[in-house]
């Protein structure tokens, strides 16, 4: 393959960077951007550089954004009350996407997970407890995956909003176990929102 | 989707542009980007914007390159009196990948499609015929697709061809090696018994 073209190739290779391309849709990409879309491609090479370079991370819920806070924490018309914790961005959209929550959000931009050394401070626990004394928060809605570390981050922050006599829920109905969040289509999740439980 | 951060929301639309990336993988390689492989994606933008700039096209084969001329067209130890005619550099790599050829190449870019508005212009006949003539190719091999329009491709170079009194020959198609016939499609095995050759 080497002595095909050194660009090109550089390319291909690339482009496997991007989860689920393999060597033959790599190629594939390579050729197609190359044949007949030009503007895409310097689009999304214009694109990517500056994400990559200016996208941090929101100072109240951790998510990504370009911006100190993100548009959901700066939109005073949602219910400052309510906090949903979930692990991604991802999630974040899933639960957008259903368009049933007006609360806000809290991202962990991961799980607890003490074998991978990814203990409370990692997921922004700290950030968590100050945001809810300085809202107020009426109720916390656990909505971390439902894996064992999913269950375990979720059991932990539960225990921490207990010491701060702030009620806890868990969504519940409707994600099947073992599945990720933001695979789950918009009616599942929004049923799975009405039907929390009291986490307890 | 839009009240969530603009430039990652840019990004999920231009990775887009990608064959076979819809808008839940180009969120998925939006985030896995984003959360776990920055130099990943700023080497990408970056290979990227350099590739679609300044990739054009081989002056002898037509093939994608950066170069004037494609290593392999550069290449002395290659056999100059071969040339094998397919459509899309994606077929040179497929070929250099079975590592049997050691003659030149044409790329067609295309193919003869009139209801398109693709004629022999577009697919470079004219560059096609001086190369032949300027290298005193000894046999063309046209590896056009098995489609109507490869082979009415493939028809018309021949055509181009036998003026000039140069040998063309046509690559088999039929059943593919370690393939089982019961899973070949109709026209593939109609084309294979019609292409049958005597077992010795
Ligand atoms: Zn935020
Ligand atoms: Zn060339």
């Amino acid at each position: 393959m080497s002595q095909f073209s050194p660009l090109i190739d550089e390319l291909i290779e690339a482009l496997r960077c991007l989860p689920g391309v393999g060597p033959k849709s790599a190629q594939r990409m390579t050729f197609q951007l190359l044949e007949r879309n030009r503007p895409g491609a310097q689009r999304l090479a214009s694109v990517l550089a500056r994400a990559a370079e200016q996208v941090g991370h929101c100072r109240s819920c951790r998510t990504l954004t370009e911006r100190e806070e993100c548009p959901i924490c700066a939109d005073s018309r949602r219910d400052q009350q309510t906090i949903c914790v979930v692990e991604s961005p991802a999630d974040v959209l899933a639960f957008e996407q259903g368009g049933d929550y007006r609360g806000l959000y809290f991202v962990l931009m991961g799980r607890l997970s003490p074998i991978d050394g990814i203990g409370p401070e990692d997921i922004g626990v700290d950030l968590l407890v100050e945001r809810v004394k300085a809202l107020g928060v009426s109720e916390l809605i656990l909505a971390t995956n439902p894996t064992v570390e999913g269950e375990a981050t979720a059991y932990f922050i539960s225990e921490q909003m207990r010491r701060l006599g702030v009620p806890v829920s868990r969504i519940a109905h409707g994600v099947p176990l073992g599945g990720e969040l933001e695979y789950v289509d918009s009616g599942t999740l929004a049923h799975a929102l009405k039907g929390r439980q009291r986490f307890e």
